[in-house]
């Protein structure tokens, strides 16, 4: 197992140390605010109770996983001898270039660096550094240890190389990596999620389905579905002669729909009062944190089940 | 409990005795093809086996269900006393006015006369009925015995009685119905589905991502979330604020890729070599009938723990 160093410890660098401690791996988190690290491992240790009990540690004690995870006072040993350092900080580009330009001078040469950017492209702050071919994205859904899915972005001058170690680390690490043949605005999930909220919305604003009916119809219809095989595979089995005769069957339907959706609504817009009216009725606004633990709970007993059916029936 | 008419008893209408049946209501298939009413009964009886396995049948044995579907040979029969038909023959427009003809001058000014459409409005074969009132589409998700959502679409003649009623009816049997205000081509689903679908071929073709990489980007990411809570509940809960919160700080990340949006790829075209190439690689197509199978136990066991997650956690 090898040494990993976390880079920012908030929210999503201290789920990723979950994730990475749990592999197996030495996990040593540094954040320039001794605030942000000082209750990093205590938060740690409340939230490894449910995976414990849902057998999502791969059969380790909590104490073995949290056992593995340090706060390091300085970047420096926080970098120290690491295959692979996760940045975490803020959505800003210029505290990303400043960040990298730090971490690309301190870190060894063969060591990648990955950022858990939601929105920014690797090119856009890792083009000045010397180190650049190592750099890249990989950009968890949270929470990443209940989650396995993450994108690997590189720049246009990363190397095959460090998209492959990355990749296989994460499959190492328990993850599901997609790997993206170059850089796109939103990656891979965010697009597919727009997409899918950008008619939900317009249904929405244009009087024809509530928000619960949208809700409903992926979650308890069109999601089952995809929550194990995703929808290549969902259309794939939905004709009798696989995907090519699924879309020669039923891709008039799709195609008379499309003109409809070159019309964007404003979500925050006069659909957002529709939006906001039907969530905070049925989930009043003081509830949306005890609803979260709610979520991360559901989550983990779907990972439990997932791995189960996994053994069962295949994947 | 009330009896229920299947008319067509094909895949669909075979599936959704099942569900009548398994709520307690009699069921009366018809169909004008005797070859397809004579296997009916026996392909049931093999079909309930997992559910029976997986306590999905209400807590009854299999013979309970299966004794409450009875084949009949005039359509007559089927219809007699039944609160609810549900109509299930080809996707035929000529086809669909004939039979809603023919039904509408057989059955009960009350009962309520659905179609299990995927395509076709209601108002394009209802709207010369002298009961066009009591007409409207329910439209399921295969199988509807595993899968709770089905789409209620009104024509801009049905009462609000029968939608109010079918409403009631779908949900006595175990459904999740998607309740639309009015007729829209796609309905919901197909319409949600078909947006991520532009979005999964546009990768695709333009080569950002492979099929597999789209499938593990919502298989194991963001269906998962989806399953049990639907794509608005998500974002309410990924912003400490809500809705409006999330949509304040993200949504311009969704608007910039919009124009790349506004370009439809013909998913039978060039790209369909890549996606039939990844997918035969990954199941041939003499394996697509025992996927099949595999599909089904999968949603089974999936629907066995939402039951069993629901009565833990709370929905």
């Amino acid at each position: 197992m090898a040494n990993v160093a976390i880079v920012g410890s908030g929210f999503i660098g201290r789920a990723w140390a979950i994730s990475f401690a749990r592999a197996g791996h030495d996990v040593r988190m540094w954040d320039q605010s001794p605030a942000a690290t000082g209750g990093a491992r205590d938060y740690i240790a409340g939230v490894l109770g449910d995976p414990a009990a849902n057998d999502l540690l791969r059969g380790q004690a909590i104490d073995a996983v949290l056992g593995r995870i340090t706060v390091v006072a300085e970047l420096v040993e926080a970098l120290a001898g690491a295959v692979h350092i996760q940045e975490n900080t803020p959505e800003n580009l210029e505290v990303k270039r400043e960040v990298f330009s730090l971490i690309d001078r301190l870190a060894d040469p063969q060591t990648v660096i990955a950022s858990s950017t939601s929105a920014l492209l690797p090119s856009k702050f890792t083009d000045h550094l010397q180190g650049r071919y190592r750099c890249l994205v990989v950009h968890p859904i949270n929470p990443p240890y209940l989650i396995p899915a993450a994108e690997v972005v590189p720049a246009p001058w990363t190397s095959a190389e460090t998209v492959e170690r990355t990749r296989a680390f994460l499959i190492d690490a328990g993850h599901a990596p997609l790997v993206m043949q170059r850089e796109l605005d939103g990656f891979i999930m965010n697009r597919l999620q727009g997409a899918l909220l950008e008619e939900a919305f317009r249904l929405v604003a244009d009087g024809y389905a509530s928000v619960e009916d949208v809700d409903i119809g992926i979650r308890d219809g069109l999601a089952l579905r995809w929550s194990f095989m995703g929808p290549f595979e969902t259309i794939d089995l939905n004709a009798p002669g696989g995907v090519r005769d699924y879309v020669e069957r039923y891709q008039s339907i799709y195609s008379n729909i499309f003109p409809q959706m070159l019309r964007r609504v404003d979500w925050a817009g006069e659909v957002m009062k529709t939006v906001e009216a039907d969530r905070r009725e049925r989930l009043p606004r003081e509830s949306l944190g005890e609803r979260q633990v709610w979520r991360d709970r559901r989550l983990m007993a779907l990972a439990a089940h997932k791995k189960k059916s996994d053994q069962e029936y295949g994947r």
